[in-house]
């Protein structure tokens, strides 16, 4: 028997064949070559080739095995092989298909494999594939940020000035000799005592009722969106992200082998029309959502869409992953209260991180959840990571009991109000009619929509020439959309060189406007102002 | 059609059926239970009662639609859902398979998800079965040595009077000001230049000839193995081991997927005769070793295997895991050099930490790997990491060019080794004869067989009566052995809290003799010296 193509059917998530495979392989018994190494390489071929697409379905091996008239263990090998490459996986209730085949194409033709041991040749494509591109970006804009000849108003990173040097010292000095297993020996898994009480008292005047066993330290927040998705999610799940949202949390979620479904924000927040829309017709395991200050865009979510999304994932019984990383960054009025604030049952985790507020050399963020699961996601961070460092989460937790946070807090807010004031009037003056512009009420950044048809990556290098660096609109959507939008972070440098930032920017645009038809230049300057919750 | 059952045969690597499974399920159209959950309900069912036992092969979802004339996505909807509760789960080449079982019925016992949200119940118990009880064991084991009224034999931890608080505030209050973004900033998530300087350094004096691209700074060795592992290995990859060997690495694997295989250990090392024939008849992706002062047994692998499992790495083109954190805790003349000194290759990924040379709560540790390995594994930490702590990192860097470290190691090796003396000769005069001590020429431990047929866990328990606390060899070793074993560390208790320890831990032991014959009375206490390389 010859199995038959079938041709995809509608409802199939993925593109389905059975491939009349046992017809493509013609074994020579006596070549010396091993039954399962013909059997393997045939097929690799044809997947690398194209023959066998993505999505091709192969034959069990006890079928295979059948019709090629060879050991069952046989095919099973050739097939092992295809699968440690990346080539091809299980799947349930579909059996194995054919993988995306286009990084192994890609692997094979990497210069250094010719002199690396070869276990390093035969590497799985698959994580790459999910990560390479996207992390390899992120790690372009770290190190841009590096060069010291470089304005950076790239990373959402706290300006030097503001990094709690003095405090720390003065903590040291006086109590690091008394406090050394707390603050230099392991500590339990869940974080210091001290600092789950310290950030569970003030997570309390926020109007989020807590106590310390709901609170686990993390060493920052990603390792949070890290632990949540590897607990919540199995290859295949989907998790709806706003579209833009974080690009880290897009890229730890792809790396779970996760698929991201976006979710546009408005001025008032996640399109809860349309998440209600996907969360009626599929299945998500997650909603990730960044309600204060989103990042990039710097929207804060309304209150009435606070309460209609604790609703819908009440109904959906979705789980919410609230990443508040900023929300105590706020430059008007009283500190926004988190959704989880709003949260009566435990559907919202709540992430945030001492990253911003005081130094990211800390290593210090911290998860905020129902009791079983902080016991639960405990176990993994253990198997991963032991503990967070005990010197940060015991400076940290100084810093807390000493009553330093609030007045440092009100310096930060101070200081980054007056440099996002400092970068958009820059923008006004500087920057060619037509393009967009947030203004947030709080968080490290501005979200700009470039004016006309320009596009972001070709100012970048524009402006990579004049000494200034960004972030690209584009990582921080999941779709290819965002060419037009740039990221600048108003937090990290000062005043001086924000205001020379903006002017070289500006130098750049008007550059490459200089070389096209003018067709935009009637447009104004438009400005967006965030409503506050 | 009908699936028929089907024997299993002999070299299925996992008991394979293919049930009838169609005929189990008797649809109700009428009774408005949509489709899928009648078919979900049934399997849940059957799974769970026994019905279909852990390796039954499912249907396809379309052989299975066709036989109960539903349409695809029904069986697709049903079947996602066992998945998703982690009954039922794919491979390549062997279709859909029912998974153990046990787990899932022991959650439906769980009594808290009574007041839970519905999504935490139906979280997939996968992982949790992977890890849930060794990680809790460790997480007792770590708890039990927080309590004050307990003497600690069981942590890997330093001395508390070893941890250099002196030299971190010295340095601290000379520089923090002025290193002010270098220490508590982001950094680059392969680490700060200068540690990895300093440390490529360190490692060219023990004879590896490495550069600071060849490092990869991590935030501890648990998080090496996890990278590492992350890196090499797919669900379902085989892993070769020491029995028996460190805990934390065997649930770092498993919680992974891996299957661990276990080689046995004897005075010289790994047994490479037995290595070598799994070797030739399996393919493990990955060969972890602790070579120096090996945890918990403190053997030094020889030279002679040291050479012979590079040879059969390099052969059977397997990477190998070197993971040392004790090699510059030695007692008797010069530093054992790392098997990676004799790797000309770069077949060795070699691990180490500062935290039992310094602090554990810095959490610093590195890789020392091929360069384009650490570069594709940088992009994973960034992943789910980002960076290592900055401060930690920083605080290191100063201590190895300020030349703290080795005057700090002259103090570490002087303490322990009159430590390890002191537990030893309490031993000889505490315990009843029939124990077997090894002594180890380096590291934290001692690994006691314990006389006659006595249970470490019936120790344990009479033991914690008495107030002090040591590991079970149980949770080293992969297959239940180590029932008799028991590993005592003597770096963390002073040399009082040590001879009281041992005093009573030989209280336990006769108490638990004379509830008994004593048969064993006539051997001796049997002492092992380790040979030094």
């Amino acid at each position: 028997m010859v199995h038959k193509f079938e041709q995809p059917q509608e409802h199939s998530p993925l593109p389905l064949f059975t491939a009349s495979v046992s017809v493509m392989i013609q074994l020579e018994r006596s070549n010396g070559v091993p039954l399962y190494r013909q059997i393997y390489e045939r097929l690799r071929n044809a997947i690398l080739g194209g023959e066998l697409p993505e999505g091709t379905r192969l034959p069990t091996e006890r079928a295979l095995a059948r019709e090629l008239h060879v050991n069952r263990t046989t095919v099973m090998n050739a097939y092992n092989e295809l699968a440690s490459e990346g080539l091809i996986e299980g799947h349930v209730g579909r059996g194995t298909l054919v993988k995306r085949t286009y990084l192994a194409r890609e692997l094979d033709d990497e210069p250094f494999e010719q002199h690396m041991p070869s276990w390093l040749f035969s590497l799985s494509a698959e994580e790459e594939l999910a990560l390479g591109h996207d992390a390899r970006l992120m790690s372009e804009i770290t190190s841009l940020g590096d060069q010291q000849e470089v304005i950076s108003l790239a990373a959402a990173t706290p300006a030097e000035g503001l990094l709690p040097a003095e405090l720390l010292r003065e903590i040291v000095q006086d109590d690091l000799l008394t406090a050394r297993q707390n603050a230099l020996g392991y500590c339990p898994v869940e974080g210091l005592q001290s600092l789950r009480r310290g950030i569970a008292e003030r997570m309390r005047k926020h109007g989020v009722p807590v106590d310390f066993q709901h609170i686990l330290v993390l060493s920052g927040s990603t390792q949070g969106i890290g632990l949540v998705g590897r607990f919540l999610l199995h290859p295949g799940d989907e998790v709806v992200v706003e579209v833009p949202t974080y690009l880290g949390a897009i890229q730890t979620f792809r790396a779970l082998g996760a698929r991201v479904i976006g979710v546009p924000i408005d001025n008032e927040g996640m399109r809860l029309d349309l998440l209600e829309a996907i969360l009626a017709r599929r299945s998500p395991r997650l909603i990730y959502t960044l309600p204060t200050f989103q990042n990039p865009t710097g929207v804060i979510m309304s209150p009435a869409r606070r309460r209609r999304l604790l609703t819908l994932a009440r109904r959906y019984q979705v789980p919410i992953l609230e990443d508040d990383p900023y929300g105590e960054i706020y430059f008007e009025g009283e500190a926004p209260q988190p959704l989880k604030a709003l949260d009566t049952r435990g559907d919202v985790l709540y992430l945030s991180t001492y990253s911003k507020l005081l130094a990211p050399g800390l290593r210090v963020a911290w998860l905020a959840a129902p009791e079983p699961l902080i016991e639960r996601l405990s176990l993994h961070k253990q198997i991963f990571d032991l503990n967070t460092t005990a010197l940060g989460q015991w400076l940290v937790s100084e810093i807390l009991q000493r009553q330093m946070l609030d007045p440092h807090l009100a310096r930060v807010r101070q200081q980054y109000q007056r440099q996002r004031d400092v970068m958009f009037q820059a923008i006004q003056e500087h920057w060619p009619t037509g393009t967009r512009v947030t203004l947030p009420r709080g968080g490290f950044h501005l979200w700009c929509r470039l004016p006309g048809d320009m596009r972001a990556r070709t100012l970048l290098r524009e402006a990579a020439q004049e000494g200034v660096a960004f972030v690209l609109g584009e990582p921080f959507h999941i779709d290819g959309g965002g060419r037009q939008y740039i990221r600048l972070s108003y937090a990290v440098s000062d005043e001086v060189q924000i205001r020379e930032g903006i002017r070289r920017i500006g130098l750049a645009m008007r550059r490459i406007q200089s070389r096209r038809s003018p067709r935009d230049e009637q447009e104004e300057l438009h400005i967006e102002r965030m409503p506050m919750v």
